[in-house]
């Protein structure tokens, strides 16, 4: 069994909700290239291309768009895969856990300065979902600035964009 | 199956050797820490300390002493565990697979001021095994940086001591 950091306050942002889609559908919105694409970025920002190889390891690109067509590609890296349960993925790491080019700075994502982990742990409650959305970071200035970028509300409204993207697979 | 970065001559750094060890002890030697104190620092230098939890998001660290006694702690965390086979960490995270702390230029060795991810490869051979530790690294820089500080000859080092180790648990 994987070992998961204990969650710190201080450490990691939490976005923790229970959603009337199936545990199945969350999973499969989350590890689908063209699903992801519908919901992973707030809009008016879209998601314009994917790759998801789904195993610890394996590369999780996206290239994001704003609203006035640049473009900001990011890669990371799958830590664990369980299917239905828990997804886990870092910046600090490329494909085939490889760390990323560049100075030792640098992060996976063209966005940001500072990298995280985040650990999806999904729970079937019936036909619904309990959702929790951890990203974990090394210091407290890197979650404070995540935290000021709007976290709570740009995990909250691309969970909004998914729970209706899955109802269009259900 | 975890997903390996490709090699790449520009990238890695390689120790490949067939030793006289079965590949069951040279595990050993890699997973106990009152063992791998014994080994994994090229003599005068020592590992005075060393904490490994084995497995997927576990953390490896160790302490080295250097021959004025000065100490140097490094962690690091482990990403894959296949026993007797295939032992992956990484200095790019910390244990849970949490990022490092503080600014992200930082990395999980006081000595180094790169990343870099370990594979180690273990093929038995009747008592005997063929070693294969792949040092990855971000840009060819820090592979150039690791190279000169001598990765050959202490990691070739460092596995003359495992051997010699070894011969005293067989």
């Amino acid at each position: 069994m994987a070992s998961m950091a204990t969650f710190d306050p201080q450490l990691d942002l939490v976005l923790e909700r229970t959603i009337d889609v199936p545990v199945h559908l969350v999973w499969k919105a989350w590890t689908t290239p063209e699903l992801l694409k519908k919901w992973f970025t707030p809009a008016p920002w879209q998601t314009v291309d994917c790759e998801i190889d789904l195993r610890p390891g394996g590369a999780f690109r996206t290239v994001m768009q704003s609203p006035d067509g640049a473009k900001f590609p990011n890669v990371g890296c799958y830590l664990a895969v369980v299917p239905n349960q828990n997804l886990v993925w870092t910046s600090a790491l490329g494909p085939g856990y490889r760390p990323l080019p560049g100075p030792t700075e640098s992060t996976g994502t063209a966005t940001l300065s500072f990298n995280f982990t985040v650990s999806l742990e999904l729970t079937a409650d019936g036909n619904r979902t309990k959702y929790v959305a951890r990203a974990m970071h090394g210091d407290a200035a890197a979650c404070q600035q995540h935290a000021a970028m709007g976290f709570a509300e740009g995990w909250g409204a691309a969970l909004d964009q998914l729970i209706a993207v899955a109802t269009t697979i259900a």
